[in-house]
């Protein structure tokens, strides 16, 4: 095996970067998991070993966001889309209304999916805009069943910096795949929080649910027990067998930002990172354009256009050459994306930085 | 890293073993994906190089199994425990019934999630008898939306040696999560399968869903897309990010198992392995008991008592201290269970039924 493997810098917008400590330490334990002659994939989810897993992943959560006691953590299948589903089939009663502030595609197809099995409403709806702002009011009801927002748009790089407010009795409820443990957050003013791992916390195929335990008692009789909160929850995520090799990644990624000095230091350097490819865009005199409103931009994901889509594409093509990968920007919003996550340092936005600023001086 | 890493003999009823060689090819590949400078976790499900990943593991099952073309491949999330939900949702129409044949714990777990969602009839159900046998007949309902049965009972180790046959125009369908690629089937003659990866095929968090393309059409309007199989057939399964890395070792297993010389020399391996094990239990003059009956016995999971409920704690004891892993058996049976797919050769088999004769000899 290679001492020095090829690395990139990777922006892709999830499946997305991990840390390279992270992906070593799998590697190193791949054969023979501390000690058992067997892979974390080989292990019953009933063993001890694998037990030790999950629960460090879960503390380690609880102690990166801060997590109340009186809430549940569950590792789901399925995908933030599968929660698309699962949320109103669990939360909002049969008759009742659900609302959705709907700022980008992510939050459009959680609106649509929800109203395929019952009544929606949107909040706010900041589609006839192109999606590039956060709403300046919205038209709330008092009697919803939730209020759903998504955290961060990773399409179109809208991000909220403070939580909307539901009306009393509301409860909130997030969808923070993109932007989840990449800054502190008060995790009592939300009800529910699912975010997709792949962004910041780890590989594609495991989901994260945080919910209040008032939420699970809104859980309707007879759901199939796969999208049953209330079940998955009280089984400790392990009704069925868990997506057990995801939580391990998981869960070392977790551990990983913990020692890097936890969210505090996260939301530091993903500041860091972002404002200098910002500062980039913005000194470029109009050749570089961000996406979002100044106000709503995203620390995570970051959308722009260049003066023309053949300069994109050339773009896309060289800066790929230069291994800057996974620029070339979402089909429906066109031109490039540049993705931050937790696990890239401040190396990356340099590289790409100077890979822009180069990149003007022979084509601006 | 060390260069002999520790192995044991794994009996782990799933997760379960996976070839060695799969384990050492993720292992090399883990920081850079054949110069991808990005592990398989960390590239786009969208690039060309995960495609290529996708797209051979569909081929090679395809090859593997003998999938005539009419018939689509799936890789989705949650296990066979969200199929036993989808199934019904897709391919049961409002009023109409679905037949179960129960014979062990998991078909009747699928029973009963169908029943929650709509009418379901039992064509035969051998708990009275303990699951210890497969019936003798069926009691059909011709007009039934499926007939579904589970070739192997992983709990039970009740094994279909042949398809049940429905009523002329009765879709047949099966859970095969227990023996999925243990040895070679006539595809043309189901109408959907479904297998969780984690036994026979790949790690925990995927489950493959081959259906005839037929079966696509009987899915209503307005499920949640990640319900939908005509949404997620159409997708390729990538509507949403796929369980990326559990599909490259599914892939990666897949591979091998054509290597070895595909599902002939698998099925000759486990009949060979499972064999020796029987024979051992036969040959004991009454102190080892297997649970299924003769005509039933799985090839794959292999329940057995022993005279008393201390010696069984011994054995386990004892049989773990000499690196033969996850004998313990399920609780619901009690005693021991063997779990033999197909990553174990025969020299399992050999440690095992020696350590069976000995631990006799010691204690009986």
């Amino acid at each position: 095996m290679s001492n020095t493997p090829k690395r990139v810098y990777n922006f892709n917008p999830g499946p997305a970067a991990l840390p390279l400590e992270v992906l070593k330490q799998a590697q190193e334990e791949m054969v023979d998991f501390r000690g058992t002659g067997m892979s974390v994939m080989e292990i019953s989810h009933r063993s001890k070993e694998f037990e030790s897993v999950i629960q460090a992943a879960e503390a380690d959560l609880r102690e990166l966001l801060g997590i109340p006691a009186n809430y549940k953590i569950m590792f789901l299948q399925g995908g933030a889309s599968l929660q698309f589903a699962m949320l109103p089939m669990n939360l909002r009663a049969a008759g009742a209304s659900a609302d959705y502030i709907v700022t980008g595609t992510w939050s459009k197809t959680a609106f649509k999916e929800a109203g395929k099995l019952g009544a929606t409403r949107a909040a706010a709806n900041m589609e006839a805009d192109g999606f590039k702002d956060l709403p300046a009011k919205l038209d709330l009801d008092s009697k919803a069943a939730y209020l759903h927002f998504t955290s961060n748009e990773t399409i179109h790089g809208v991000e909220f910096s403070n939580e909307p407010e539901p009306p009393a009795g509301v409860p909130l409820v997030c969808d923070a795949s993109s932007d989840f443990i990449s800054h502190p957050i008060d995790v009592s003013k939300y009800a529910l929080i699912y975010a997709g791992a792949q962004k910041n916390a780890g590989p594609a195929g495991v989901v994260i649910v945080i919910a209040r335990e008032d939420m699970l008692e809104r859980t309707p009789a007879n759901l199939p027990v796969m999208l049953d909160y209330k079940a998955l929850a009280a089984s400790g995520s392990l009704h069925n067998t868990p997506p057990c090799y995801a939580i391990y990644i998981t869960g070392l990624v977790l551990k990983w930002a913990k020692q890097m000095g936890g969210l505090t230091e996260m939301a530091k350097r993903n500041k860091a990172k972002s404002e200098m490819v910002y500062k980039t865009i913005d000194g470029s005199g109009g050749f570089y354009r961000g996406h979002a409103m100044a106000a709503a931009r995203s620390m995570m994901n970051i959308p722009f256009r260049l003066p023309a889509v053949e300069l994109e594409e050339t773009f896309a093509a060289e800066s790929k050459k230069a291994d800057l990968i996974g620029l070339k920007g979402h089909r429906s919003v066109g031109g490039m994306r540049a993705s931050l996550y937790n696990a890239l340092d401040i190396k990356a936005s340099e590289a790409l930085t100077s890979f822009m600023r180069e990149f003007q001086q022979k084509h601006g």
